[in-house]
């Protein structure tokens, strides 16, 4: 373990090395990375699925789901959309270096911001092998180093995959240590990475509320949090029932297993008796089950071919990530605003409203990173919004909020031109 | 105690409450309660420099020291002084409600970012009263809830100061319990406040290094560090040897108990024979003793009048806050982007040189909140900067970098007009 742990810091302080270099390469050569990266993943596709095999066997014998092994497996085509994704990426435009908010002071300072890399980021992911190419890809663009420490199920896979970001990056010309991979699979390694805060500037962790719950306690360094989306709908009185029916329906349905995705009904008491049946019309073709207080319940009763239940306390502010939606009939506005509020995790939340008061106060007052008027939850997304790549969508209030791109790996630093000034 | 923090937690729960309102409160109403603030300064002057008086005689009979003893006095001037700071903070622009990087998605969906609070600040800080008053403004006008939580030392001024904000601002329609302040000293409530990440959204210490590393190592939710300060100012070969004087003679005797004063001089060894008798003599007239390495040692031995120490290990990169600067003569301008890079805090570095080249790898390559060319690391500050007030200033590398203004204490939230789309 000492000897881990040793090896662990090298690796660390070889990235920090390399982020210097990094803060200030040509776009040209982390481009020529993401395209050499992009090519070395399907002409080194054998030996890559060779290595998830090993992975994938291993799962199997250990009695793993079947949706979590569908999460571990790599093929042809999935390797071809990954290495797709990453020219992607490689089209996105450098966010580093742009320099803003220039201006003179009066005693002839020039001074303004410059965009630079955060430095060292640090990626503790399950189970996807993808997450090794794409978090090198957004970290390599950025201009960061990345220390990646994928799942122990999918080590074989994340080895080859790393091997070939960290080749192809190199023949680019990218610094040698940029991209580390950390292949000890011990526990104890993570709580030590999360404690090298004079080496890490970031923490993204991905996978289950479990790892990010932890990774976010434990953590001396600024993390990425987010990915808990307890989502509202709010149909007002005045909403257009169709397009209630719609974006509800999309909202619960086209993805049921995301943190974008409905949670949580609210209908206002003036159009329940006309709206809820329609809902619950076209939830029920989709098999979607409604936990219902008592006044949806009395609504939806009398209706054949729904999955009703009465709600339970715990269904309020519950992510549901399943075709199970909670409903709640409200008196007003305020008690919408109140709930939501209550029970919100910050993420995304809407309005179905043609009340132009109504659609204000909620864009107004709602605190989350997404708030809609008349639109599906399921937007809130990096590629939705015209981000490109997505690292992740943060609920926290710190540095960014809602889906994070490229520039979200980036902050600034003020450069000040002098001519000799000194302060008086 | 069980009963204080069942009453720390309710003030959370009231800052909470208060911060929702505060988020959309208008400009006016945040500046009538500047000015309300300002005017109960003066007019409740009497009872505020009583309360104070307590304060000192109690500190003075513990043997207090006279520099903490001048930090905690109130008189006449300096309670204008502050008065008068709260006035410039209400003649600021409001940060909150910008909407920015508005534009219309294909599928027609408007999506804008709008600048909104951060929501609860917790602010935790020593001696200085005057910190009451300054962090109460600023974040008042940035629309931000704040819990006050000042030194035992002075609890009676920072009470009777709070009881001021809290009277002026209501009076003039701020919500109740947007000002929260903590009149239990006991430091295991401080404890207890750092754990409540679900009500505190940022955390801003204020006082010396101790205090700001207790408070980030234990804080949940993100904490603005900053303030140590380890600034290098390197003069090239090229240098100007004249700018050069002035600049460390500014950056290290203007104000040397502050975080953006010179520590260590750098001084390429084409210049040092030249230079270093300049600057050192005019170092000699304030008093300032210089921590030589053996070649500044060799040029400057011959000099009289000259405090002159041989340098030890700990001498590179500690921040003295005193007339004392280390002294070192390097080789390169490679040499001092090491050494730089070794020893920095990440606050303020400057390079004084006429070689374009040299001063755009500075500038490039110096990884710190604020990078100069030419000019004294003493204008770090948000004052100089053109923000008008400064709640502190971060060598972190997450949301904000270098002087933190207004805009610094919000944060945006996406907001999306759509008209019935759903995704596809």
């Amino acid at each position: 373990m000492k000897s881990a742990i040793v090896e662990l810091e090298a690796k660390g302080k070889a990235a920090k090395a390399a982020a210097h270099r990094l803060a200030y390469l040509s776009t040209d050569i982390k481009n020529k990375a993401l395209h050499n990266i992009s090519q070395d993943l399907l002409t080194g596709k054998d030996e890559i699925l060779a290595a998830n095999k090993v992975d994938y066997k291993e799962a199997e014998a250990s009695g793993m789901s079947a949706a979590m092994l569908d999460r571990l497996m790599l093929n042809s085509s999935r390797l071809e959309a990954i290495a797709q994704d990453v020219l992607a990426v490689a089209a996105l435009p450098d966010p580093v270096g742009e320099v803003f908010n220039m201006h003179t002071l009066p005693n002839g300072l020039q001074i303004s911001k410059k965009r630079v890399p955060l430095g060292v980021i640090g990626a503790i992911y399950e189970s996807r092998p993808n997450v090794t190419i794409d978090i090198s890809a957004l970290c390599l663009k950025s201009g960061n180093a990345i220390i990646l420490r994928g799942g122990k199920e999918a080590i074989h896979s994340n080895s080859a995959l790393a091997k070939v970001v960290q080749e192809a990056s190199v023949r680019a010309g990218v610094p040698e240590g940029a991209v580390q991979f950390i292949e000890n699979t011990d526990r104890t390694l993570v709580n030590h990475l999360l404690q090298m805060s004079d080496i890490i500037d970031l923490i993204i962790p991905r996978g289950g509320a479990g790892l990010i719950k932890s990774v976010s306690e434990n953590a001396r360094m600024p993390v990425v949090t987010g990915g808990i989306g307890v989502c509202h709908t709010y149909v007002d009185r005045s909403a257009d029932v169709n397009k209630a029916v719609a974006i509800a329906y999309n909202a619960k349905v086209q993805r049921p297993t995301v943190c974008n995705a409905l949670d949580t009904l609210l209908v206002h008491i003036d159009v329940a008796d006309r709206y809820l049946p329609l809902v619950a019309a076209e939830w029920a073709k989709a098999g979607v089950e409604m936990h219902c207080d008592e006044r949806a319940l009395a609504i939806l009763k009398p209706h054949s071919g729904l999955k009703l239940m009465p709600a339970v306390d715990e269904d309020w502010g519950k992510e549901f990530l399943s075709l199970v939606a909670a409903v709640k009939v409200v008196d007003s506005l305020d008690e919408a605003l109140e709930h939501i509020e209550r029970y919100g995790s910050g993420h995304s939340e809407a309005i179905v409203t043609e009340e132009y008061q109504a659609s204000m106060r909620f864009l107004n007052e709602v605190d989350a990173a997404c708030v809609y008027a008349n639109a599906s939850t399921r937007f809130t997304d990096g590629g939705q919004f015209g981000l490109g790549a997505e690292v992740g969508i943060s609920t926290q209030k710190f540095h960014a909020r809602g889906p994070l791109g490229l520039k979200e790996l980036t902050i600034y630093k003020w450069i000040i031109f002098g001519s000799g000034q000194v302060r008086a």
